[in-house]
């Protein structure tokens, strides 16, 4: 059993930065493998990488769009605002799932418009007030989550709700640092997470950099797990939450949430309240991103495909908010949300 | 919409078969790219084939390890029983999961001891019995399992119970067959099946040869499908069906199970009475093959795995019978099988 680290001294892993006037990536296709950043001097290249994954994971990707707003605003310095709504409108494009996306476009592009400031100075305050925002919330929920654990008990997470996947120490796996800091997680199982392998890829790292017991499983394998070694929770975050508390996740959330409750689990979602959507009323009205099927068919042997055969990619799916146990803000817990409990935690706010 | 064949024009492809004094493997490893035949000449090669998954699917694999048996007694011409007899046990733990094999191995090791017949010729005329009842097996379990779909409705399958996994024709894929010639198919949604992509590489091709509309989605992918498509039917065959009514099938299978139930959709398992084991009381006594985590790793990107991360390869798992709908094998179809429906099955033998 490895030594139980402290919480200040996990998940030290910063994906997104902002350093010598560009927006440096973390380029995530490539790991395990090598830790490559990337730079990006315009916003053309920010949008352009959200869209091939260079960075993924919906708060990071509200930040790198943050910071991709910045440069849109160096890049129309005539103050052409035609120009400046093209970029934007390209980086909003880059990944329709993603409820921060939009939200960060906008904070951004208010704040540059608010006072009298140099607007590319404000719109790179904001982004940079989004990404340290970030890392608090994580912070706050990862602790706020890990009080909903009584434990010792083993959870299961699903794609990377990292510090990759945000502006630093993670959603989902905020909770997982803050509950093993605490002795109260002991294991963590990891599903792979087709096709882009998120949980292999990313989450067994990040978690192994930290010495977090992890177990890496297929996907398909967790039903088996849920039935044999009923884990206590299992632990995601999200792209989007609708009005109703539905939630918009990575593909295969949702099968794992109907087995977590069949096998006496339960299941918590961690999302800061970016991330949440009133303006969208159900899951049912979330555009679900499909991407092309040679992410599949590229570990079959034929990467082109097999003639006349259909492939469906979708890379979200819905999970109804009557199969979400907790839903973990920054702002508090919402235990069972639905469209009155979200209402709720919003107007404190006004 | 492609033209729609007689079940006799159905299910060509012939995964294994004896042929000039050897038996012939379709190195199902290579498909769908290349269609190779490896020719084994001794009880040896077989059993590290059926180890190494040159040949799958349980009824496959017993009749590989049929004509395994005929060989092993060829090499033993001398008639030393205790070198025959760990050829055969060689044979027999070449996969632990599948109760054909073992069913196999003892159905043959009678027949060459049965008469005064030379011993090799009434090996090889019993494996070629066994072979040649697989087929007509499947063609009757075909019918009755279309029997039962009301159609037209789209199906899923999962892993590979086609002609690559049996004799010919399939088993699951056998009632998709005869279900798509009668029309009541229309379409047919096949899981990649992780970490072997049995559904991608070896389903979705026998499919596409017979021109059986089939679309292909990662594993985790499905629960979605169920929820916003709601298929009539999951269709999947079994390595071992227990005394009780457990089925031991493809890991991801019992996941699959849960999810149909949970959208109204019902769960139909096709297996010959060689894959009913009334020796084993139920599910979990049978042994789960677990293999290597580096079929996990590979499409890591860091095939060593990462250190630190412990992986967990089952490639089984357990669907409870109160999940099972029906159960179709050569002798009729059981409804809800349970311990009492299933005795009554073979009592009708004695």
């Amino acid at each position: 059993m490895p030594r139980r680290k402290k919480v200040s001294d996990l998940g030290g892993v910063q994906a997104v930065r902002w350093q010598d006037d560009a927006c440096m990536l973390l380029d995530q296709r490539r790991l395990p493998e090598e830790e490559h950043y990337l730079r990006l001097e315009d916003s053309t290249s920010v949008a352009q990488a959200i869209s091939d994954m260079v960075v993924r994971g919906a708060p990071a990707i509200g930040i790198a769009a943050a910071y991709g707003v910045a440069l849109a605003v160096r890049e129309s310095a005539t103050g052409d605002q035609a120009d400046l709504q093209s970029r934007l409108d390209r980086l909003a494009a880059a990944r329709p799932t993603a409820s921060n996306l939009v939200w960060a476009i906008r904070r951004v592009s208010a704040a540059m418009d608010r006072d009298g400031r140099d607007r590319f100075d404000a719109a790179l305050a904001e982004a940079r007030a989004i990404h340290n925002e970030d890392i608090a919330m994580n912070l706050t929920m990862g602790e706020l989550g890990a009080e909903l654990i009584a434990g010792p008990c083993s959870v299961v997470t699903h794609c990377n709700a990292g510090a990759l996947a945000t502006g630093g120490f993670g959603t989902a796996l905020g909770v997982v640092r803050c509950g093993w800091a605490r002795g109260k997680i002991q294991r963590v199982f990891a599903g792979e997470t087709r096709p882009w392998q998120q949980g292999s890829r990313l989450t067994c790292w990040e978690l192994a950099r930290d010495e977090i017991p992890v177990t890496l499983l297929v996907d398909s394998a967790m039903a088996q797990l849920f039935r044999r070694e009923h884990p206590q929770w299992l632990i995601v975050g999200a792209d989007r939450v609708t009005a109703n508390g539905d939630v918009a996740t990575k593909i295969g959330t949702y099968s794992l949430a109907v087995l977590a409750r069949q096998h006496g689990g339960r299941v918590m979602v961690v999302a800061p309240t970016s991330t949440l959507d009133v303006s969208t009323p159900d899951g049912d009205s979330v555009p679900i991103e499909h991407r092309s099927g040679d992410e599949i068919w590229a570990i079959s042997g034929q990467p082109a495909g097999i003639n006349g055969v259909a492939v469906d990619n979708p890379v979200f799916d819905i999970t109804p908010a009557a199969c979400v146990d907790a839903l973990v803000t920054e702002r508090g817990v919402i235990q069972h949300p639905d469209f009155e409990k979200i209402s709720k935690l919003f107007s404190r706010d006004v």
